[in-house]
């Protein structure tokens, strides 16, 4: 993966295509060093979504959907279903990367229907990387759309809190959560951001805080600890935050610590949103099917070189929690704003 | 300030009066290095209370105290009246280190009435060191009565979460809320405890699970953000933390991060107990008095030289927060255990 330093820092491109090759920001960098890697195999985007240098539901079903592209691309398969196999192959080590959000599976199945409905060894190939080009288009429109119809729930004034980073940074560009406050400040509103730093892997401090920082948007850092403190001074209007998976009852999967964020919202009377493209709804699982992501103890017993808890320490990592409907004011997607009972207007909305 | 590596690492005395000078553990070293630190003038002992070197509210004050005594024996004053003008100006010195935590202010007040009941130089010298050394005594005493006390509330096979570090290393030995843990665990029940990491400052994780791992307790560490997650999963089945101030309200001040745990256990109906030495409550103070430190925000722009910020955020770093009585089950003190309602009994039970 050879690095390939930007000039360009007015524009936050998550992940593209390019030069026959997956060019991606490497998160894991930010906020220190702003650098690209270029992923030129498919293993290297699988890697590359194990290790968080992409990160954030719609970016790593659309970067998931470019490594099938590599795939395609870099396969000398001679006959139609030895592409397919080789395909097979892609599909399921890039599936087995991350457990939880669900627009990867979304992502990666609907880009193999299209190699599956092609007649011919070069057909699937080009469709292949046309649907994950067209993914890639359609997340920056799904995130406009978002901003377009989240921004109205906004106030002149607000101070707005988010969780972990549902940015530019976790999609293509715009970002959901964030896209929403973009957009309510393109429409003339004023709004500050209370960024939580989002422990362990601190998506708050480092990527959030950069993008907004980086696109002239007011925000402040808080730990994760002074988030009811924040909301008993009154200093926090609204809460909105991205989704690695929505079901059809309005149980919301999302970064950890999101739950207790929501219940702390509740408490305090601050209406709290989600902003999730229809590609992060999931209609076929209940909560207990879910699988809660664990990630490696290093997440938390280090940060850098510097060790931060004693060696042998049992850890606990869980990198994703669920939010229950109850506690929660709105869904925010591209077609429109769901709003509780939230099993019946997912149905009505998304039918 | 002389380093000074001990090889006893059986005891963990957190802060004694040594060869004339004040020893202290430099906290800001572990969980990585167990180091002494030795001070042999009043001001080292300030700035080893403002940068962390010392920190918990009962730990502060036995090593303010202890600060007197070096200034009272440093003094080369030849009346009394000059000894207790240079005993001024160190209290104030020690007084201003931190502003949150009460029994800073009450050790302080307790060593300077000694000197000034002395009649004489001499008299004055020894009264403020041997104050200093009582409070010391006292300190281990009340905890050790204090874990008796609150011992009886815990049950076989409790799994018991707590916040920050109010055990051993935030009082002389022993601990306030750790010290509940050890007298329960000693009077032969099997218990576990959740630490939370506690950012900005990590005391959960660099000092909870350091002292319990090295007291043979069982410790599993989770991140701020999966205290939710860890209630909503029905694994804890108490909470305990100490204090820096009560108020005769029930009012507890903090390390940031509690008010939350206790909305939590509160919407989770897990009971939420503190303890406290009686050296906590301060019976004058009304909410809005008392003053929630503000800390740098190098605290969390960085860990260690790693930077996980971006440069030039703005960030709160509030180092306290307040928890109001109604989510409290119960007050934790050397005399007994205080029930709702808390202004009522507090003032029955201190009386």
């Amino acid at each position: 993966m050879a690095k390939d330093k930007r000039k360009d820092l007015d524009l936050l491109l998550t992940v593209e295509w390019k030069d026959n090759s997956v060019v991606m920001i490497d998160q894991t960098k930010l906020p220190n060093k702003l650098v690209h890697i270029r992923c030129t195999h498919y293993r290297q985007v699988a890697d590359a979504i194990k290790n968080l240098v992409v990160r954030g539901a719609p970016a790593i079903g659309v970067s998931a959907a470019l490594g099938l592209a590599l795939a395609a691309q870099n396969s000398e398969a001679k006959t139609l279903s030895d592409l397919m196999a080789e395909l097979d192959t892609a599909f399921k080590e890039l599936r087995a990367t991350r457990p939880t959000a669900v627009n990867l599976f979304w992502a990666l199945e609907r880009v193999m229907r299209k190699a599956k409905n092609a007649k011919t060894l070069e057909q699937a190939r080009k469709a292949v990387l046309l649907e994950a080009q067209k993914m890639w288009q359609e997340d920056v429109e799904a995130n406009k759309e978002m901003g377009a119809n989240g921004a109205r729930l906004f106030q002149d004034g607000d101070v707005v809190l988010t969780h972990c980073n549902a940015g530019s940074l976790a999609t293509v560009a715009y970002g959901t959560a964030l896209g929403v406050i973009r957009a309510a400040k393109e429409s003339g509103k004023r709004l500050s951001v209370i960024a939580t730093e989002t422990r362990p892997v601190m998506q708050g401090a480092r990527l959030t805080a950069f993008e907004l920082e980086h696109d002239g948007v007011d925000v402040s850092l808080i730990p994760d600890t002074a988030v009811g403190y924040m909301m008993a001074r009154g200093a926090v209007k609204r809460v909105i935050v991205g989704a690695d998976r929505v079901l059809r009852t309005g149980h919301v999967f999302n970064k950890i610590g999101t739950y207790q964020v929501a219940i702390l919202a509740n408490q305090h009377k601050v209406p709290f949103y989600v902003a999730a493209p229809i590609s992060t709804f999931d209609f076929e699982s209940s909560p207990a099917d879910v699988v809660i992501e664990e990630r490696s103890v290093d997440e938390v017993t280090k940060v850098g070189k510097k060790r931060v808890a004693p060696k042998g320490v049992r850890i606990f990592n869980p990198a994703f929690d669920m939010t229950p409907p109850q506690l929660i004011t709105g869904i925010i997607t591209e077609r429109g704003i769901i709003k509780p009972p939230f099993e019946k207007n997912i149905k009505a909305l998304l039918a």
